[in-house]
């Protein structure tokens, strides 16, 4: 992509920084390297200063690479660790940083990857550290033009897996086999990679992150597919709840439930609307037919490059560390449905990626919502 | 798993846990909730004393499954992150530790669930925290009898895996659908996951995580696979590099020099040796031979729960956080041939998981090996 795509995000970067009084962000987390250079890997480093110029830090295998693939304005190849942590060093003396503040990724930094990029040879001593995941997350919040079409074709790809893994969905195949089938038409349909499968069958439908097993589906069970492609650097989410053979009058009832409340969530998505009244939306419609208290999860989260990022609804923050977001703006991305109905014995969940507008929403993945 | 298995494991971490003067250890990290308790999973936490009682908290609708599946004392369901928090302090409660030190994985922990599972209303303010990692790879790194073969069972499967994989890759087709090759054949010969799959040719096949794209593979291109199939659990770590069509005499040097330097550093596992000396070995056949600039990353790292956990060379501790480990034990299981042989217009890589006796190694991975 061109350089200006980038100058553009750098510079707003930059203003974002000013305002929490940040020299420079020390990224390592690929989402979000990727957002403002073009190229996110493991093993790496970008360096970003408040007037926008990038030092990169990658393996020295793949220097050439990484200069083929992304906007920077220094790039340092290590060997090992320690190359690393001098490289880091390096890039705060050649932008002339002893003092003030750098942002790091709170939510993606373990504290041992942590020790290492504030490491005394890395950082200087009167360089204090800070998080900035607010600022990666309003960066990236409003996607443009270009990311929504990205969006769209990963859309596509997902519709296409869903469709195979629905195929598959027949007695005596297992959950993996069921996700295996998704995962390969997927990759087909012009995936380059893709997140987690999840496919949970049975009385595992209940569960809240049902990562497919061996177990066997048999007539009668759930199955719950949810599926997540990467195209040119973006992701869709989709989830569908199928029934192998004909369902029971109370599945039918608790899908045709679900479904109504996340098609009720949907109409309701436009720009100036909160995820929280989203939220209480999707849960309306279950708490008031009595379910309240069969439900789990955050019912929508953002949707970009990583499948599940800004926004969320306020209140889950364990493994995304997020504050409350603004109201909903033209060009945000949202997976709706993302929290299930559990009852017990099984469970369902239908979820769709909706691009929001200005006076209403499009759903862009769209195969068929049935049982 | 009879819950033997557990109370056995429970013991020794008590042991390990007394040594270093730690009252409890909280776990959020799948591998090691695994191990202890024969559960894991996302979003959960395990707290385990040093009496080896065990009290969960999982999602609520998760309870029966875990009930089914983990060795437990104590378990709460949480219906959101606010009641996560709250039973975490009604364990500790429960347990009555009110002071004292509890162990965290340091190397698992974002900063930002650092500060949920030490948040004031979680933990006792006069319990400090430290970092648990090295008891947990202590108590992991010698493999149980069931252990070894159920890595045993995911050589077998990343066989079958490979193989669909070789035979796909063929020109006109994408990075991405060798590797959905290799996910479908893992899937469909057993595995119930896999860890996220390496597929990389032509001039990629140079750096030094080279996850698949959309890149076509042309004749005379190297292509590198990396694939780490879980059974029961378990996992396996294989890679090959294969060339499509005629290898030139340079691809064939290259190759035959990585593998000998593999095979020889096979040859010299055993109980008693070093990291550092397998280390040594590897590098040093293609030191010999002029390439001390053209490799990257640790060669060799343990397999077991995780397809790379410890043991590890000192000196990888950024995105693993470990001490330098002590020498190999029988029943350690070890991939060998984890850092490539890079010569910038493309590099070769063979890796094979290997189990470790008191007079040699046993190599579980037997897939061909030629270019």
């Amino acid at each position: 992509m061109v350089s200006e795509v980038y100058l553009r995000r750098l510079e707003k970067c930059g203003a974002l920084m000013k305002a929490a009084r940040l020299d420079a962000l020390l990224l390592t987390k690929p989402a979000n390297m990727f957002y403002l250079t073009g190229d996110g890997r493991l093993c790496a480093y970008a360096m970003i200063t408040q007037s926008g110029e990038v030092a990169l830090g990658v393996p020295r295998t793949d220097v050439e690479d990484v200069k083929a693939l992304a906007h920077f304005d220094r790039i340092a190849g290590f060997e090992d660790e320690v190359g690393m942590i001098h490289s880091i060093a390096h890039h705060f003396d050649d932008f002339g940083i002893r003092r003030g503040a750098i942002g790091l990724e709170y939510t993606y930094l373990t504290q041992s990857m942590m020790a290492m990029v504030t490491h005394p040879h890395a950082k200087p001593d009167d360089v204090t550290v800070k998080d900035c995941t607010p600022i990666m997350s309003e960066l990236r919040i409003v996607k443009e033009a270009r990311e929504v079409a990205s969006v769209r074709a990963a859309a596509k790809v997902a519709e296409a897996g869903m469709k195979a893994a629905v195929e598959f969905a027949t007695p005596g195949v297992t959950e993996s086999q069921v996700a295996g089938a998704a995962e390969h038409a997927l990759r087909n349909a012009g995936a380059e990679e893709f997140w987690r499968t999840y496919v949970s069958s049975g009385p595992r439908t209940n569960i809240a992150h049902g990562l497919p097993t061996l177990r066997k589906l048999e007539r009668g069970d759930m199955v719950m597919i949810d599926i997540h492609p990467i195209v040119s650097g973006y992701s869709a989410d989709i989830c569908r709840t199928v029934c192998v053979g004909k369902p029971t009058a109370d599945q039918r009832a608790a899908y045709t439930l679900y479904l109504e409340a996340q098609q009720a969530t949907i109409a309701r998505a436009r720009a100036g609307v909160g995820m929280v009244e989203l939220e209480q939306t999707l849960h309306g419609v279950l708490k008031q037919a009595g379910h309240g208290d069969h439900i789990f999860g955050p019912p929508m989260h953002g949707v970009g490059i990583e499948f599940e990022e800004s926004p969320l609804p306020p209140g889950h923050a364990f493994f995304h560390g997020e504050k409350a977001p603004p109201p909903l703006e033209a060009n945000v991305v949202i997976a709706v449905g993302n929290c299930g109905l559990y009852l017990g014995r099984w469970g369902v969940r239908v979820e769709d990626t909706v691009v929001v507008s200005a006076d209403g929403s499009e759903v862009l993945t769209n195969y068929p919502r049935r049982l």
